[in-house]
């Protein structure tokens, strides 16, 4: 940008372009190149920052040809919303592509750099909330933080959640991840100082109202360091809590 | 009733009336003569059932009017939802009137007879749930039972909770009031063995929508020994808790 | 626990064991050790009481392995929202396993003793309400109570409920179960002075919001002893009726 | 409209008007004169039809000047939703105006003919009810109907009911008008063989949802004969009754 | 019911009975016994009842052993909600039976009387709401009735509706069927004086919410003769209708 | 229409038809014929109106029928909510046929004029909402429009949609379609002066609630020039473009 | 913006000013210098758009503040949702204020000229909606706008609709403005085919739940031409019916 | 807590204190007593963590007391949902208490520590919004960061945001405050890469439903790092955007 400023100036300066030239100039420059376009590269020029590929609703054929593209550079490449069909065909052309079946996630792996500054657990209420717990790991793992999980310790039987209070109170940010009544944010939020990132999932039946309860029950919470994103959305989690570990 | 049918048929047998009489009769006869009524005057007659009326919607007027009529018979009087100035009106009739400014409850006990075989907890998350929770304890207490409270135990400290569980391992019955997202119910239920009546409470703000979000939390609770009830119906709450503790 | 306490002083006190490893074993004992523990094995350990295994969203074969972990001790397995094939593995390794097609239950009877101390009555409204009101009833049979039921009495032909009002007169506790209006437990309530566990059901159409309706109808009663589990609950209702019937 | 009609063909065949200006005529008719305004003016030329003002929203003198416009003719006047303050002006130009407190009605009775052929019976399930039960009781009394009240019959107290049901049976027309879980409609309905109007009310509290929980509970009466009408809309449905019982 | 009064009276009277005796037997009559037994068989004893099968969650089996067993009887059968393969079974035993594929109805008919007073008139307003308007006119056909319809009249073309004017005001009874915004019940509601059924459908799409948006709609009518059935529920309305048109 | 008047009137005139009988034939013209059908036929005898006819919910038979019938005349055709099976039918009866996959639309292109006056753009959030955005374009198009597309421009890489502010600011209405949050309309409003048409998608999960979100944020938008259509309705919002860019 | 640029170049040009610092001086030009600032004082610069004030949630005081900042430039002010006390203040330093009751808002006029090319119609449904309606009018009528409205034309009397459907056919833009069941824009849509902006209102009671039920029911409009604002937002009616009136 | 277990097993070995009566303290030990109490002082002793009030539902004389008793240690003091008269008390037994009348805080000024590592930023969209993100500032500041505002840039006239992306791109963590359609938090998020945390306000009308518009748009931000708290919770948002900021 700079760069393009600069030899405009100069052209005028030298009087290879007229002034009136240069204003017609500047005043269409398309707009990316008026500092807009430095955000949108940010992200993929600063380490660490995986492409991301949300896969529902796009066909084998687009995904793959996506992810062709981004081999080019050097980041990881993640594929949340993803299937076993799409894993057979990106492994053709990405050898080193894992699948995780859990979280239906693709990763290929090109930097195991790790960029956050501590250790971010995710923990999950019920066995069924499992694979958006998952997801929320895949994401912070591929996004360079060393990672933990504690899984199936639901508000119903606290005691196993109190058992494992160490591990809580190493984390430097926690995912929490529930469904039924989405209580176990509040429980966990209570019992340390670091900011809690609430996943409501649409595990349940009934009243769940598909997730809106365990949504509506976090949003609510009454501890103070707790936010909330979409329901089932682990990636969202998992994305939030590695920009914090980075701080 | 039986003794309706005995004199008619008595009559029929003695000629002093038809057949064709009798069965018009039998066929005219109010359904309450026809064994319901049994059930209409059930309660007031059973031991330790108190004479209830909901105050809101009812003038000090027609309340004291029910009031009075109900002095005749010995059994505990229960208004809800009153306020001061019906309180001033019934001290008139009933002197011994107690009113229970928390819950805006009055009282004129007649009959202090424990009919319960345990203890009642009534447990509450926050402070501003205790009128809901202190019109369970007193609906309790009035149908004669013992009753205990363990207020401002809401999950976000869980440890307050913990402390305290010789308290909920000694109840019967536990109800548990709670607003926000309504977790308690769900941590207390996983506590004890016994059955939790879960109490809603419009406490809160938002996301809460008037109650609806703990409401929807408490009817998923992971804890298999929790029912509920309507939004703030801490009467309702502490009625089931005293049925279920004569059993 | 207390077992453990005991042998760990004894060995302090007999030297065998140094104060410090004997500290460090104190801090690092599983939290369900400390006392949680006891709530934890609590069920298990009190007679009657079963082990459940909620089927929908796990495999055949990851239910088969919970089976067989849980048929080392004696007390009766209840696989809720179970299925044909589930229930052919398990017969495999469980011969007396019994499938219950209505509820879709599998239930290992282990034990036949009778702990609840009256009969449960298990009420329906209309016919498609029969699955869930046989969950209620598997539920509570399993944990040991006398069980009757009594179906197909819905609120529009009222004299069907009436004519067995002595079959509802004679029930410690009831369950009752329907789906559309929900209307049932109402009137149920208002014919007997137990406790009455309501069911709503997602039957229905339209306005009936898969049960939504139900449940709110059912949250607002005008019998004061009517509490409410999710939609489609039969298993907590069944559940929570056989603490009471113990009590 | 046939006159008009006919009057145009005779200028045209007499050649007093151009078949030109005839056809312009005919297409610039205001559309009141091709039939329609026949049903404009159809409910107040047919006899026992009343005036009616909704008054909420409506100043005193707004109604006022309605109502004065109306005496011209000789139909009753109903004033719905009015107030003490408006009968008062009322009162003054109209010496015969009733106001009735409960139901926040306004009558001018100009005939008293009976125009239905049966009885319309208004049933309520609440005292809190009963504002609106009067609302279609009036409405329809206003109609020409001979009406019957049953209130405080509510479907917790079935033998109150049951107790009444000669009168229900008699009856041409029934509405019943109930909040909370709205259940009555649905046990008056299976016990006769008319139509039932339900008109669901505001009244309850938490889940009731201002009436939302009756409304829906309405639609999805399992009896068939029961139709339903807007919350707290006791004129709509003595409206539709009186309707009916003309027929 | 009076002929068993009449000869247990008849038995005591002359002494072949005690009055203990009888005061049990009275006191223990199923309660269909006393007069509400009267009411279930009213339906099926009164002319042109049809007995009514509500098809969807039962097998074929059970469906064709009901109409098996209704057979005995000569009223109308109708089988709502049903399908092909139903039909099958059921011609099988019933060669008369007749499937209308547009409602999904099976029609055995027995009785052809007319006893509906006039006609009615099921109006619907797109070509997608037909099949809730067929199941509409095929229950009041069924019940006796002289039925007409008009359809794909829907307020967008509302010149489409005014042309067949005549045909609404010919009708004693009026069902009005429609989706999306629902809007039709008061545009006809405006141009009759006879009461208006409306049954929303859940044709639309998005914002419809599968028709709870026309059933808000018709709730709200500001014609005053609309009176409203669940959404889909094209039986009731006919039902209803029907139940009018005999008054 | 005024030349059935003229004919009559003439006809009258000259004897041939008496007044009665003109009279009759007035007053049974169907209503059509009254002035209202000029607004039936008014859309298709306007030149550049499409017939169309919305595919979902009929079958094959049906819409070639359709077609078939509507090919008499001159106008484009444009069946929407179509698909593949739909189109090889159609295409034996009309060879210049064309399918839009994306949209799901065919359209039969009679006539190729151009009606708008300016240009009509339309622009996506995400890719995913690309098929209701190209059923808008395609049915400007067939309107007679100049359209152009600028898709892929969600809110939250704003500065791709700055870059093209150009193409914004040219356009004479603009259709914009997202999902989510639904956002886009909002910025785009608030970059341009004229008319802007949201349309909300049900693209999204979990809270997105099937597109009522996007509708309800796009209600609330804070730029004064945008109004909203159903949710997926591309359709919609390209014929409401059509006629504003035909002012 | 140019002169910036123009100025900013010379100084180049001449030497005043280093490259270095122009290039630091673009970058850092706040955007408003940068092309978006024509878009931002775009409309007050427009001929004929009036500054306008929201003035709920503002005091007295403020408003009277912006407005007299705003009597600077020569545009119309037009101040929605005022009451009589912000009237008051603002005559005092525009003497030529004027407050429309019915609407709720004042008119400063300084700019007479007519910008729409035709004519605005406002309708509405019942008079309860002519505040809203009103709104709508006035906005149009401050952006040059000849206006005209058509009120109390519901569709419970479809006639009085159709007796002016002149004035319908007349107008270039139409706003309808209906509260209740919102049916009104659906026929007016049928009945032209120039766009119709629909303003559901919180008119009505019980189901029409605060306005929306007519909103619901105006998005699902069976009308292709009909657009939707948001609950009671005449302003946002009425701004839109100017921009494109002006098309 | 290692000290309790050191010297009960010391006594133990000494032989000071039974086996049975180690085992029995070890039983009873009260739960905090293990290391529970800890994180509940965890807050108060931690530097820079207020001691926080919620001040609504409290009466002035309570606060007052709370506030007192805080006094004793030196954290700063935060009331939130204050008010004038609550602010006269206070000042009383606090001097150097300030009052925030937009955010109706009220704060205690006691340690002016900067305890953040970079800036927090709070900006909003409508000066309606300002009271919410005031609390969010001041709670942010109350905690020890150092704090900045950037008011009044919604996305209608996205330039005014734009200008302004220095002050968002030096931000630490950034908190947006929307109501209406809530876009701007998805905008915010677009342009920078720390994290942001949404609060949903409730301004607005009609379908803005009290800011469910808003939260529900928030929780589907098509921006990656948004995260969401209850609508109106400034309190909230600055709270975690603190703890975020020291890590």
């Amino acid at each position: 940008m700079e760069h393009e400023f600069r030899s405009l100036l100069s052209e005028v300066k030298a009087g290879s372009k007229s002034i009136d030239e240069a204003v017609r100039r500047l005043k269409h420059l398309p707009f990316e190149n008026l500092g807009f376009a430095r955000i949108d590269h940010h992200r993929s020029i600063r380490q660490g920052f995986p492409e991301v590929i949300f896969g529902r609703g796009k066909t084998v054929r687009q995904v793959t040809a996506i992810v062709k593209s981004m081999l080019a550079n050097h980041h990881n490449i993640l594929v949340t919303h993803s299937d076993g069909r799409m894993f057979q065909q990106i492994k053709k052309i990405a050898r080193e592509a894992r699948f995780h079946k859990d979280s239906k996630t693709i990763v290929i792996w090109r930097d195991k750099t790790i960029y956050g500054k501590g250790k971010i657990l995710v923990v999950s209420a019920g066995t069924a909330d499992i694979p958006v717990a998952e997801e929320a790991l895949v994401t912070a793992e591929v996004m360079g933080n060393e990672v933990e999980s504690l899984y199936d310790v639901g508000v119903a039987g606290i005691h196993r959640l109190l058992s494992e209070r160490d591990q809580l109170l190493k984390a430097r940010v926690i995912v929490v991840v529930a469904g039924m009544e989405g209580a176990l944010p509040s429980v966990v939020g209570g019992l340390v100082s670091v900011p809690v990132i609430a996943v409501p999932t649409s595990i349940g039946y009934g009243a769940s109202l598909q997730g809106v309860t365990a949504l509506l029950g976090m949003l609510n919470s009454c501890s103070s360091n707790v936010t909330v994103v979409n329901i089932d959305n682990g990636f969202g989690a998992g994305y939030v809590a590695s920009l914090i570990n980075r701080l």
